[in-house]
């Protein structure tokens, strides 16, 4: 039987990941009463295996990759120049390392407030964590996710891959498959095949990297199957060959044989054995309890289900928040409701990906005016040799209010905020169109998108520039 | 004598730059009865003698310059890259001529409309050119501008160049000075830099790339003389070496030895007998008459003065913008007035320098708030080792609105324009705050920089995310 611990707590957050890290920072501010609890490694998913990590690889991938452009710029020797993996994954290890270490800081000066240890909620205000019964007011759970494996792979070994083990790879085969071709799947298949790696994509959807638009998807299409096959439409199978060192993938009538797979399918919630049974509420399909996004509680109980654990948007930044709303609202005596930011996803792809505000595919294409630019002629990016792309926009045909934007598009990652940012505020065609846009920059093709959306409206001005009316009426004619 | 023509023309542009080209878009979409007149090669500073060509020098520069990185990011064979100056001149004019093709086009399309020839103007309504007198209800001035040096210096033959003829060089020589640290000088000094030149940066003034912040310039100075030495707060002399293929300069202690010298002091404006006297007004020191930045009309007179030949704002957006106004007003009853943009200027170099909205200079440190970040240790920065720079965001300290920035960071230019766009809406702190900003992504630097600004203030919120009020306040406790 579990020994029960006399101190009722204010707070117990379970797992410190980057939504239980957010969650501890606004608890920690106004109680001392609290723990938090982690089952495994310290460090947060995005410092351990997922943002930074793919980041490192790619920037790496990326500058390897830049030497196509050499021979056009003037640039000699190009073709003497190798990669050398082993290097390049040290680097990624070197570099996480010091990212997950600024996420362990704040844990390790805990002393006893950081237990670690696999939590199992057993009701509202208790948890059993290494054999103790806790007792606490309220209860955080960030226990975050982990990527999804198909049962039937998982015999397949260490040819199976998944962003929890290919950081640690000293070596990487000389090809591999990526299947899944979500935002993770189309970053790292661009990246490996940058490195030098034979890559094969695979995905079952037609759309990739998240997008919704097809005719954006069309072009993300187009420009990575320059760089690798891109098989899409149709459900892989991985069949082990016997005797061989290798996997083969089946997919529609696409054979291939590769050394490793990489298997991005999608992450899952880490919510087996957590308890959420005993909270007496009921549970949908996938073992989830109904959460509130705008205060993160779950129903009308004290519990808090915050970050990747809840499947609703599974992004650092939107961790992040929930956490802050989480940890906030758990020593409260009011529970307060958040507005959530503007949706935005961006794929670390070049050219980038990126969706902002609302998804095209939920807009209703009558009621919407669509603006778009193809980056091949625009002035800088030519310059620069990274004139592939489309950006398009779409704004309400009534009022030309900007409501989202999809686009594989040159620098995309800082358009993207830019456009965030206008749809955030609320702002029309007209009112980006009042920004300066300085000579040359990839946000002129921003602006030629827009130009091209406002066009198709009713016309409101004859004019980007706002007139402040008239002026000094009888000095001509 | 000259010939007097018989038909009276609405408008008469002289200049076809970008504010000639860009009043033209506006005057010929509301009357045939108009003429552009040109004196010297067609096409416009940008696209022939400034943005353009000087950005496709900077992006091979910077292309080569990257090799630096390839070491650590586990490239190997950097020391066998060589740089081709032939080559890389050829692809700059080569760009070049194709972004000068399209301003040509529309011109060339306009017959008997578009005349080659020096204009110089008879008073408010008529216009000599070729020995034609012109008469028109409107005249828009638009003859830009030219490149300053000093009478002294111009005995100083093929040693001295300009961005006028620089673009123009088969091969560039071993050593050279840029005398002039505005944003011209800067950006082109370190490109001959990484193009491999030993280069000399000279600027008496201490301030450089339009910087009026001592934090931030300094950043950039230490940055800069990281690459190449800079010499400031001493005026440069030029001195030939008789005898010797090169030129001596003296700047206070410093002497240097160089091949040839690039001068950029900034320009002057093209209005040498263009004729301003006889409008009848009086002119200021440089001989310029008074100008409506909001109208670009000449004090009540049925004339435009607009882009760089004004000398208000010489960039390429601000005199598309006054060509643009002046087009309208040429060709409307009443004169309207437009408000201008939020001030922007971008330096393109690495790290871009940038300033944006109220100059730092003149702002009273007393009221605001300043919000910096330094780049060290932001995360995507280190993964792309782009990690140096200095970021600063000011604010009013009253009303936490965002007033100004000013920048030395990595790909600042999009930040800037991020930043136009929040100044541009009078938004404050806590409005950008809100903001969803990407993982890993530069903007998170300025996040940082607006979290230091608003950790000055006066708490307003506990959080960045807006709250939308309590919620089911009786739920729990």
């Amino acid at each position: 039987m579990a020994e029960h611990t006399e101190e009722t707590l204010d707070v117990i957050i379970i797992g410190a990941g980057s939504a239980g890290l957010s969650a501890l920072r606004e608890v920690r501010k106004r109680t001392k009463r609290f723990l938090i609890i982690n089952d495994g490694p310290w460090g947060t998913t995005c410092a351990r295996v997922g943002c930074m990590p793919s980041k490192l690889l790619i920037e790496a991938a990326n500058a390897f990759h830049h030497r196509t452009t050499f021979d056009t710029f003037g640039i000699q020797g190009a073709d003497q120049l190798t990669i050398d993996i082993t290097r390049v994954m040290q680097r990624v290890r070197k570099l996480r390392d010091d990212f997950v270490a600024s996420t362990l800081a704040t844990t390790q000066a805990l002393g006893a407030r950081a237990i670690s240890g696999r939590a199992r909620i057993l009701g509202p205000n208790q948890v059993l964590v290494n054999d103790k019964n806790l007792d606490a007011k309220k209860i955080i759970i960030a226990t975050g996710s982990r990527p999804i494996v198909p049962v039937k792979w998982q015999a397949l070994g260490n040819h199976l891959l998944t962003t929890d083990t290919l950081f640690e790879q000293e070596e990487l085969p000389a090809s591999m498959a990526v299947v899944g071709m979500g935002p993770i799947g189309v970053e790292m298949a661009q990246a490996l095949s940058r490195l030098g790696i034979k890559v094969a994509g695979f995905g079952s959807n037609k759309l990739i990297g998240g997008l919704s638009d097809p005719r954006i998807n069309q072009v993300a299409v187009d420009l990575l199957s320059q760089e690798f096959p891109l098989h899409l439409g149709e459900k892989a199978e991985l069949i082990p060959e016997p005797g061989k060192n290798c996997i083969f993938i089946q997919a529609g009538d696409i054979n291939v044989s590769v050394d490793k797979v990489l298997v991005a399918l999608g992450r899952r919630p880490n919510i087996d054995d957590i308890g959420l049974e005993t909270l007496g509420i009921s549970l949908n399909e996938q073992g989830l309890p109904p959460v509130n996004p705008e205060t993160m509680q779950i129903a009308d109980l004290p519990v808090f289900l915050a970050g990747d654990v809840n499947d609703h948007i599974p992004l650092l930044h939107e961790a992040a928040d929930e956490g802050h709303i989480a940890g906030l609202n758990a020593v409260r005596k009011e529970i307060v409701c958040f507005r959530r930011r503007t949706p935005l996803g961006i794929v670390f792809s070049d050219p980038t990906i990126a969706t902002i505000g609302e998804h095209f595919r939920l807009l209703n294409e009558k009621n919407i005016v669509i603006g778009e630019v193809n980056f091949d002629r625009q002035g800088r990016a030519r310059a620069a040799q990274r004139n592939k792309g489309v950006l398009r926009v779409y704004a309400e045909s009534e009022s030309g209010r900007l409501l989202g934007s999809e686009m594989c598009a040159p620098t995309g990652e800082h358009m993207a905020h830019l456009l965030a940012l206008a749809i955030d505020r609320s702002l029309t065609v007209w009112d980006l169109l009042r920004l300066p846009y300085y000579h040359p920059v990839l946000e002129e093709g921003l602006r030629t998108a827009l130009r091209n959306l406002a066009a198709q409206l009713p016309a409101c001005s004859e004019s980007d520039l706002a007139s402040c009316g008239p002026f000094n009426a009888d000095a001509l004619d």
